[in-house]
């Protein structure tokens, strides 16, 4: 899928939401637990409940690998079920993957050709070669860790170098890369005060912006910080959608979720 | 297993050599591609071949992922093979993970509850609260990058900050977290200029150190600059051991490839 398709969607649905499938199995809600499938089938159940209010879904690989080869199969038959049923959407294989260039190109094999990922995220530490790999598929693409949303981020990412701190080095740098165009960038939703300047650095760039909800961003603020003429963001929900309730509700607890961040969204469009 | 286990069995077999089972399917011999189980069975081949020169082994997430839920089998069989028949054999997943902390314990699980790996490579750009949960396990490690061996060191790993080069401030602030006693660094075998200084900054942590063969590296001149009393290294080889010969003979030519390594490594301790 292209970010040209993926911007016509948003204008379409008037939302920019992507729900995240952080489907934790130790907190599925109990009347799908039992499931033998229980984690691909919650989140069947989940794309069902929300996929109109929804562009885009983010399937975090932690919580399929600790379930080992069948939190895989879950991972495997999740994004399967989306490219199958709901082409329009734009997955995301938050996987924060990064090695050197050849075990990198394995990695994109993985994600883009093997599953059926549009775009996976990625480390930018090991620099140029280690993430050129994922740039070279096409409708594909790769969303770069720049600002993250958490403390931490403090510890590097906003270190200055000689005129700026790394996490602008990071994105200007990348901006130079080979298939640069197919490049999107991880912004914490708890960093709106950066937003603006990071916009100037890659103004035609989507922005993959966690950090609303559980981790108390403001939509608003990002809204206004960060959004360009194409709108140019998605912004992800993890728990606080698919986790909204653990009873037996919790499908129509996730749409509501969602649709009320996708009213927000569409006030602000 | 322990790091002061590790040492133990590095002094008794006069060896710091790991094996890196980067088992690319598409370039496994033709002998054992058409096995139902090609990439477990060539890895074992592999192991039950080297086992006695080699210390460690490494095992390279994204040549399974590359083969899906049947590579992620393969991964999961190899290490079971391992902490089952070569208890004494340091085991590292070589994942490059690091998320913020809830998902970086999923991560963290995964590897090391789920399967049975004595370590995992984590990247540092999330900073302490993406590294921290990885630290928590009794007898289990991280392995941070630090310098690595690519061209793409040079993105950002040696920009400088105030006072020192960003990889020089990831040593040097990661030795400030809780559970640092479990933290080793990912070293380039190219980068012998700066193994001497690293050393300083950790003296002792262990350093795994790739790019010796395939990538260029030197063995004495690692071993003079960033060994310490204990030893304190880990030289990874994959390609050039595991692809010795594309013929039948394998096993016997990935057994001498390890044993020039190790006896190499014989003179040098």
């Amino acid at each position: 899928m292209t970010i040209q398709s993926l911007t016509e969607q948003i204008r379409k649905k008037s939302s920019f939401l992507c729900v995240g499938l952080d489907s934790d199995t130790s907190k599925l809600p109990s009347s799908v637990s039992q499931h033998p499938e229980a984690q691909f089938t919650f989140n069947k159940q989940i794309i069902d409940a929300t996929h109109d209010l929804a562009v885009a879904y983010k399937i975090n690989t932690a919580f399929y690998e600790s379930d080992g080869s069948k939190g895989y199969q879950a991972l495997e038959k999740t994004v399967q079920y989306l490219d199958e049923n709901y082409p329009n959407h734009f997955t995301i294989a938050d996987a924060k993957r990064g090695d050197i260039g050849n075990t990198s190109t394995q990695y994109a094999k993985a994600f883009f050709e093997k599953l059926p990922f549009d775009s996976i995220t990625v480390a930018p530490y090991m620099g140029r070669d280690s993430i050129e790999p994922f740039l070279q598929f096409e409708g594909k693409y790769a969303i770069l860790l720049a600002l993250t949303s958490n403390m931490g981020a403090y510890d590097f990412q906003t270190l200055n170098t000689v005129d700026r701190s790394i996490y602008e080095t990071v994105i200007a740098t990348s901006r130079t890369w080979k298939g640069a165009d197919r490049l999107m960038y991880v912004l914490g939703a708890t960093k709106t005060d950066h937003l603006a300047s990071i916009r100037a650095l890659a103004p035609n760039s989507f922005f993959l912006i966690p950090g609303v909800g559980a981790q108390g961003g403001d939509l608003a603020s990002v809204f206004h910080a960060a959004a360009n003429e194409d709108v140019g963001l998605l912004v992800n929900s993890s728990r606080s959608i698919i986790f909204a309730s653990n009873g037996d509700d919790y499908t129509d607890a996730a749409r509501m979720a969602s649709m009320d961040l996708q009213q927000q969204m569409k006030k602000l469009l």
